[in-house]
């Protein structure tokens, strides 16, 4: 068995691999690059799972395939898949592309390497430190400390569990149980990740307090404060209010001043899940949504949603100074953070993370804000907030855009399997089902606002 | 601002990013692919961290760079990023590189979408689906439920959480604080994400009862039993066992059978950690060593390891049938898992997890198996087991490998100055610092073995 010839390819042949990877980057550039990025092109080809799976054959076997195979595989994995690079993919917060950030991911890809040491990371070590220095610096801070997460939901866990352990440093190894019941505060608009996070950490969802909104959907501090003192007269204490810079459904910022106060006034941890606006803090017109942000101990940013830096791309900063990222999460595995390294082993990020292994997320930010500068950054963030207004605009001028109940499924259905566009729809309080229009991707101009507008009526005329 | 001219690419033209692209890929190509994966190049071109800093210019400025600049970068950041594709990187549980993956990989990122729902990963929810299904096969399950998550170590929180939650369905609202103190065992040599786990879930690693382990660094069965009735007799409900298949520095497999036997009689969730050694599974001739693995109630399973995925791929396997993951992590968010589409909701995996985006880790492990066949990959397992006896057999041959106290950390120094190699260092009990020498690259043949020995004694002749 252990002879001579390595097992790395199907038929070991080094030649074979190289021309399967150009032929898969080919099909790479022809159909998602060049159609899927084509408006006259569909957004998706809608298939039922079932046929779907037939048309996939996704059974794995015992025998390999040839290369041709694996190629027909590609096309038809890339053919059935949504273009979220599409001009008409408005769904989710994050869509469209930028070639750098994309490039930045494909060498990551074929580097491989995990974030953990400087050891087998040292680029990326030292860039994730300036990236994340570079996020600080916008937020407000010339100090402080920082991590790439897992996606926004695992970055607000992490806050919640820092400012816990902040309070009560016996929690990491005495658990929840040697502590008083706790409390946290955020807002009836917050990311539905806060409660998964109070449940995962142990704390519970009861222990989360719900801080009523204005009609815009922000936080209203009066009501944060009255809830503090419903939760201290319950015997509950206190510890962290996560304020949302850019709500899910209504994008709704919230008055960070007036809760830092809040926060200030009771000792409380300030985080702020800016998952979604954190990257308006790079244009000089808009920054003012966030003031404020520069008084949290917490942000939470994702540069994968308006940034278009790819999934996933979501830094968690500090203002912390103490080293208590790693006083909290650290453990010391004496096989991969030795003490006696010849470098600075305060260069492992590894004990900063409850990961082990972390992927590395810092370069497609990197190489795309290199390629665009602060300067280009900002220019998409302009564009996107003008783009949305311009689409309220002609919203206004258009009869028939009230809220009709019920119709918003119907015509996502329709949409869908046209494949001409996508756009996430729900309920919202006493509202009925109301499409989310979401302004993230930098290809978009006024023509694709007059699409949409033109398309929605069509798609519904007989309504 | 919001004019006709979309802000995608720097310049705005589509041709340039293309061609972009097609110039990092061919540089991927030269210094990652046939560089990278060459014993005659280094595996790493040691830097002092102010020195590569320096090199690297990180700094993030307000201008943007043309093309040419931005592939210089690409160019330094690979040159002085560690190669783990390379034949020397022995350093990790990961090493080696797969066409197979890599493309998959590369498909991946250019798809950029989230695997929370149907609608926008129809492709990708329905081949998780089939992996993780060829995947609870092996353990012997024909049902039973799995998602992948972002590392073994979160593989790990989870199947916690998870037993936790079947044990007490209250936590999820009340916490931690509204149960008796728990319990949970794992051998000496378990991986260091457990007491992380205990500790960011609220438990503390006070919770964490530590199993005695033989001299080969497996559990001993009659410890457990002790233990259990330990922490009973101190007031502590005992709740979950995780056994540890392949354990990180020994390479050891816990005896899941006794084990299973002592959850049985105490009603305990039996978790397998079997990140590293799960994918033998695949071979006839060694899946005996986890004879028992069909007992336990949940698997951890990284193909990223062994099978050469790419970093991270990693499952978490239940034998539960009764929609355990999605009652435990739940929480219905209206504005993504509508009850109203158009399609069967239950296809909707974002419930499942404790994260909201979710990258794509599914595509690299399956194209990989299209193309190698379970065969092929059965081959590469058997392979690196013949490889191992061949060192081992090796090894005995060669005076002046026994252990030698303080000699590993200046070795390291050196290979990794020289570039030549990297190994991967740790103390053990009373045994001082020791090489662990991981075979999983499907590239490996005796010559890199017989190298290995050679390139050990080269460096330390004069010690």
């Amino acid at each position: 068995m252990a002879d001579s010839k390595p097992l790395c390819s199907r038929d070991g042949d080094p030649m074979a691999a190289e021309a399967l990877l150009r032929d898969v980057f080919g099909i790479i550039v022809d159909e998602v690059i060049r159609k899927g990025t084509s408006a006259s092109e569909k957004v998706c080809e809608w298939k039922e799972p079932e046929e779907l799976k037939q048309l996939l054959d996704l059974e794995l076997r015992n025998q390999g395939e040839a290369s041709e195979q694996i190629l027909a595989r590609c096309r038809a994995v890339i053919r059935y898949s949504v273009k979220t690079c599409h001009p008409r993919f408005f769904n989710q917060l994050f869509s469209g592309w930028d070639p750098h950030a994309l490039a930045g991911r494909i060498v990551t890809e074929s580097l491989n390497t995990s974030q953990y040491t400087y050891e087998i990371a040292p680029v990326f070590v030292l860039m994730e430190e300036e990236v994340l220095k570079k996020l600080r610096a916008l937020v407000g801070w010339s100090s402080g400390d920082g991590v790439f997460c897992p996606g926004g939901s695992i970055s607000n866990m992490y806050a919640v569990n820092l400012a816990r352990y902040q309070r009560y440093p016996d929690c990491k190894q005495r658990g929840l149980r040697a502590l008083p019941p706790l409390a946290l505060f955020t807002s009836k608009e917050c990311h539905y990740s806060i409660k998964k996070g109070a449940a995962f950490l142990g704390l519970g969802t009861d222990s989360v307090r719900i801080v009523k909104t204005d009609e815009r959907g922000k936080m209203i501090p009066e009501d944060l404060e009255r809830q503090i003192g419903l939760a201290e007269a319950e015997g509950a204490v206190p510890f962290l209010v996560s304020a949302t810079s850019g709500t899910t459904v209504l994008g709704a910022f919230d008055p960070l001043e007036a809760i830092a106060d809040v926060c200030q006034r009771h000792g409380l941890w300030l985080h702020v899940d800016a998952a979604w606006g954190g990257s308006v803090l790079l244009s000089q017109t808009h920054r003012h949504l966030l003031d404020g942000i520069q008084r949290a101990d917490s942000v939470a940013w994702n540069p994968h949603k308006l940034l278009t830096a790819g999934l996933q791309c979501s830094a968690l900063l500090l203002r912390d100074t103490s080293n208590l990222l790693r006083r909290c999460h650290g453990s010391q595995a004496s096989y991969l953070f030795q003490q006696d390294k010849f470098y600075d082993v305060a260069l492992d990020t590894g004990d900063k993370v409850v990961q082990c292994g972390r992927r590395v997320d810092c370069l497609k930010l990197w190489l795309m804000w290199k390629a665009q500068g602060g300067q280009g950054l900002e220019r998409r963030v302009d564009q996107a907030f003008a783009l949305a207004w311009y689409l309220v605009e002609e919203l206004k001028k258009r009869e028939g855009f009230e809220l009709v109940m019920e119709v918003a499924p119907v015509l996502k259905e329709r949409m869908v399997k046209a494949g001409s566009m996508m756009i996430g729809y729900q309920p919202h309080g006493t509202r009925g089902n109301f499409f989310r229009m979401v302004v993230a991707n930098p290809a978009l101009t006024r023509a694709d606002m007059d699409f949409l507008l033109n398309e929605l009526e069509r798609l519904g005329q007989d309504l």
